[in-house]
């Protein structure tokens, strides 16, 4: 690793994000300013950099002309002026004509002004002077990214039916529910390998509770739904409810695993259940016993999970609560102004993630009581290793899905995230192919985005152009928040269009699987932008609505109401599968350069890249029931020596390994794929 | 007037909306299903039907897949699921095989599914069965919007200089803040027409004052200012602060020209002011009582004003407000949960412009009391209506500047409309360009949006993008909010560049105020999509980024982050004049096809199409100093003979007609502008 360095700033505090350990390098860097004084760290840009990196963040994939801040937050409007979202990705290439990366360890705030107060200057600002900052040297941006990934290691392992299609939503109240989705999904042929199970199934949301009027027997629905080759995921919340006689509160209390408050008492913030205690994640014991907890559901059938509100997401503190009604004793009755009345309506939407409370609270790290806000962002990182070191123990062999609402650089080895409380926008579907690229510089390649939208109402027409791209995205979930319109596949009028899109994500799932796990393996990119692949195509470069899916596959996904496809840039020559169903596909060959392509609503545009193939199978009700020993291919070939190099496994175990997984097959086996 | 059927459902209030009196039609209509009994108004769509229309709401050009409310609404965020916003404008086309157009006349709320709920249908729902339903025939889209401009009678006609640049920001506290503002245009040779006062100026946001010690000689300051050829342009908002000695609230309260709540007193809602009454617009002798106040202003050198807040936004009434204090009580020292937090904060949040506030005050129009929600889109179109019938009074013969936030088709005759409350979003730029079409539809042509947008901070690119197309809309100001980063052009970096494009603006101010003019003149449209220039092009027919400006003009603005361009669609040969200010563009000719057009933040891509002129003047620091007798033309002709028809006029008298006014200008005349 002699193209990092690492400058020490300060005494930062170790959050175990790299896995190797790099010597602190003395002197200057070389391509930053450091200034420990105004606690900023500054370069130039130059007019056609472009700044790749930052994770789980709005704009684009190159990040200039934003202001960004690492701090994870619980914040349901990704609109383009949020500066934080759930997720903390310290990590940029400023890519121009000395390409280098930086990633940023400190679990505390940063702010990133990346060509916003002065378009021409890239300026970092620490909250304290304690920062291990990596510098990364390499002859590419992609080539950064490369050794950056050997730096935090390498990236989580679902199991294969983790790549199947899920169905969520906020709302689903009981077994019965849960049924009548599985009914839905049978009635109209959907495929369907998991129903995650969001808050409601909780009694009284309380973590590793289920509700027992709505579950009767819960292992018995469990294990009934799995002899259909279904998942139930259930969610688990960071907060632990403050109840007498719920085991967890009671356990966590007594051993002085919660965080404590200035007074040393255990921290009262409230989420979904009303007033909870916040389990010290980083603290090693309780982070033990946290991760133990979900024994309780893995024990019940259960094979994977969705961690959430980890941030951690404060709806209120107590303390602030009465500071605020007592507050409002004063303006009661009063004439209110400008002033005064907007004073009044921020201060209770203000109650909700307010920093004076993330001040206010502490753990205990490594020996050390530690105030949250010193260490805020590895909350939600700690939380999901909580979950994931806690499998390595009850499960060893066996891979555990897994994913988180918040993150950190590092977090990316015990699970992924989703994309976090989108809203059923065409511009969240730009976002989700946007951020794919960025996440997966960082480590994060199990991810996607709400299918359809979590908030807000979605169209049917929306649904299928984001199920056309969703079906690339290796965590494909359909999720909605209460209150909106219905958005499961059969709720719609052209359910066989849908049909069809899903249909071909299991066709194509052969090709997923195996580039997500050599991509995870080698420490690759499972999506990356044409730039990375095309380094010297001057238009390739700034193409931010396309990406690679794989060495074979290059998307354009359609993402405008109305419009009858879309304009394509082809670097080079390519194959255009125009896919409908596995049943219904047509090819067409596009010359290198700008194309108007249609798309119907119901169409894929899948383009294979030259001399690349693409394995693929026969469409199946879920995971478990592809045939991965009958696999035909899609290519662009001409040649009958082409050849694909096949990841497979046996799905679940933990012994993954290139050696022993990887099968050649070429044209000359394969056999194009027939309903 | 054959082609326009009048459908007379119930017993539908007048909104004097239309100029011409149609006889109500005898049988059903056989384009639309009308279902007195579930009040919904319903037609199929054809797969590949176009639905135009709808003036001020979100997403595009097509309004399909998307539901709409009619429901004049003060909402911030113009995110895609929104309903509302500030207008309402019932005006649609449906175009497919037949097509035809629906104008449907009530001031009531109304509710348009256009392929929402089922993307075949369109179906649009009353409050009450009644309203005048005008159906309109034509050969096209285009046909039927002309239809409906005649029959909705003439739109506004501003003064020659409001197509100048304005200046703006909610922020600027007194005299020496204008100042500055002023100092800073002239400093950096930045033409500039108008600063917009906003709410500060007033004396404790009391309409008709001018707060003495920010403005110790208003008319003399006015003065100062318009000997530099710029004007002063103040808000007007529609909440009379209740006050004891302001004349008037005493005046109106005495002549009982207040709405009145349930009990017959002044209502009491509440807006910038604090508590104020709401001047009843509907009734004839209020509305020219408040029209009359305007003179107050007129009086001190002003000559033009902006409406505001006349939705109208009730940030609370104090009815409600007590009932939320008193339930506040209620949540006090409990714990919280899920329901009772949300709900305790939507109660709060709820407080502004609530739909039972709407239902709690009333008119006197036309002589009989009336309950606001029932004539709740109306407010806005009367209170502009009141300001512009007293400027017919008061200053007979001269054009005044006037333009409102909320707005009603009928409206369009007595000022323009501002497009609201938008972000410093790149998402409202791509707004602006699409909202413009639709708004020209329903005859607002004088109107733009708040350029770098109001809400939240822009960035250096996002304010040259938004310039480089904001140079077209008729009205051009630069606008934002208390709080957000400070966007006067000279607050930037590259201030040279904004230079070049603001004098853009005034180069081609001749063919702008002329095109303008000419379809207010006409009942034609200022900005109007490609299908309706090429209906015969099925590619056109689909671009909702790039407009026709005029006759002669095509444009197709970058709004993406970062991009080095954009594609863009000829439907014939042009030729591309790329502009970086008067004195710096190149000519490029570009075929019939699609292209990837190269556009630096800085460059304007004015396309002109064949055979037509465009007349440019010499750029000057305001319209005053435009030389208007010594013209060039830019233009895309192969003979002399080409002939551009120049309307143009003193500017400010109400005798405008093409007679008179039209000078024909040709290439043999004509000569390049040169600085």
């Amino acid at each position: 690793m002699d193209n990092i360095k690492k400058y020490m700033l300060g005494n930062p505090i170790e959050t175990e994000a790299a896995v190797y350990e790099i010597e602190a390098a003395k002197g200057p860097c070389p391509c930053l300013e450091m200034d420990a004084q105004e606690m900023e760290i500054r370069c130039p840009l130059g007019d056609d950099d472009i700044v790749y990196g930052l994770g789980q963040q709005v704009r684009g994939i190159n990040k200039r002309g934003w202001k960004y801040t690492s701090f994870s937050s619980d914040d349901p409007n990704h609109t383009e002026n949020k500066e934080s979202l759930y997720g903390a990705h310290n990590f940029l290439v400023v890519d121009g004509g000395n390409p280098f990366g930086i990633f940023l360890d400190t679990p505390e705030k940063v702010s990133f002004d990346i060509g916003y107060s002065k378009p021409d200057a890239l300026c970092i600002r620490l909250s304290s002077w304690n920062a291990k900052c990596y510098v990364i040297e390499g002859d590419s941006a992609y080539d950064i990214v490369k050794s950056f990934r050997k730096l935090i290691g390498p990236s989580y392992l679902p199991p294969k039916w983790a790549f199947g299609f899920g169905q969520s939503r906020w709302g689903y109240q009981s077994q019965q529910d849960i049924e009548e989705v599985l009914a839905g999904h049978e009635e109209h042929g959907l495929p369907l390998d998991m129903v995650y199970l969001d808050i409601d199934y909780m009694d009284q949301y309380m973590d590793f509770t289920v509700d027992k009027e709505k579950f009767p027997d819960f292992p018995g629905f469990v294990e009934k739904v799995k002899s259909k080759g279904i998942r139930l995921v259930p969610i688990i919340d960071a907060g632990v409810k403050i109840k007498e006689g719920y085991e967890v509160y009671e356990e966590g209390a007594a051993k002085g695993y919660f965080c404590k408050d200035g007074e040393g008492k255990d921290f009262v913030g409230a989420v979904w259940p009303g007033r909870v205690h916040f389990p010290d994640m980083l603290n090693e014991k309780a982070r033990k016993w946290f991760g133990d907890k979900y024994k309780v559901l893995l024990e019940q059938g259960i094979e994977g999970f969705w961690n959430d509100m980890n941030e951690p997401a404060i709806f209120y503190s107590e303390r602030r609560l009465a500071q605020v009604f007592e507050k409002l004793e004063e303006y009661k009755g009063k004439n209110l102004g400008i002033d005064s009345f907007f004073e009044m309506q921020d201060m209770v939407r203000g109650l909700s993630n307010h920093q004076e409370d993330y001040q206010s609270f502490y753990h205990s790290y490594r020996g050390q009581d530690i105030r949250h806000d010193k260490v805020h962002n590895m909350y939600g990182y700690f939380m999901t290793r909580a979950a994931s070191e806690a499998f390595g123990r009850i499960e060893p062999d066996k891979r555990i899905l897994l994913f988180s609402r918040a993150s950190y650089i590092g977090m990316h080895r015990y699970g992924g995230i989703w994309m976090g409380d989108n809203h059923s926008w065409w511009s969240h579907l730009l976002l989700n192919i946007k951020m794919l690229a960025n996440l997966n510089m960082c480590g994060f390649l199990y991810t996607g985005a709400d299918i359809g939208g979590f908030g807000s109402d979605t169209t049917e027409d929306l649904l299928l152009r984001w199920y056309a791209f969703g079906i690339f995205t290796p965590l494909m979930r359909n999720h909605s928040a209460l209150g909106t319109r219905r958005q499961e596949t059969y709720q719609f009028t052209d359910i066989e269009s849908l049909r069809g899109l899903l249909r071909l994500r299991y066709m194509l799932l052969p090709y997923i699987y195996s580039e997500y796990m050599k991509a995870a393996l080698q420490g690759d990119l499972y999506a990356k932008p044409l730039a990375f692949a095309y380094p010297e195509d001057a238009q390739a470069s700034s193409i931010e609505d396309q990406l690679l899916i794989g060495e074979s596959i290059m998307v354009a996904p359609v993402y405008e109401q109305n419009a009858k496809g879309r304009y394509v840039y082809l670097p080079e020559d390519m194959k255009l599968y125009r896919m409908r169903s596995p049943e219904d596909m047509d090819e067409e060959m596009y010359a290198k350069g700008i194309h108007f392509v249609c798309a119907a609503p119901n169409e894929v545009l899948l383009f294979v890249r030259a001399g690349r193939l693409v394995p693929v199978a026969k469409a199946a009700s879920s995971v478990a029931d592809l045939d991965m020993g009958h696999l035909g291919l899609l290519g662009f070939v001409d040649n009958k020596d082409a050849v694909y190099e096949l990841y497979d496994d046996d799905g679940y175990s933990k012994a993954c390994s290139l050696e022993g997984h990887i099968r050649r097959i070429t044209p000359a086996e394969g056999v194009t794929i027939s309903p």
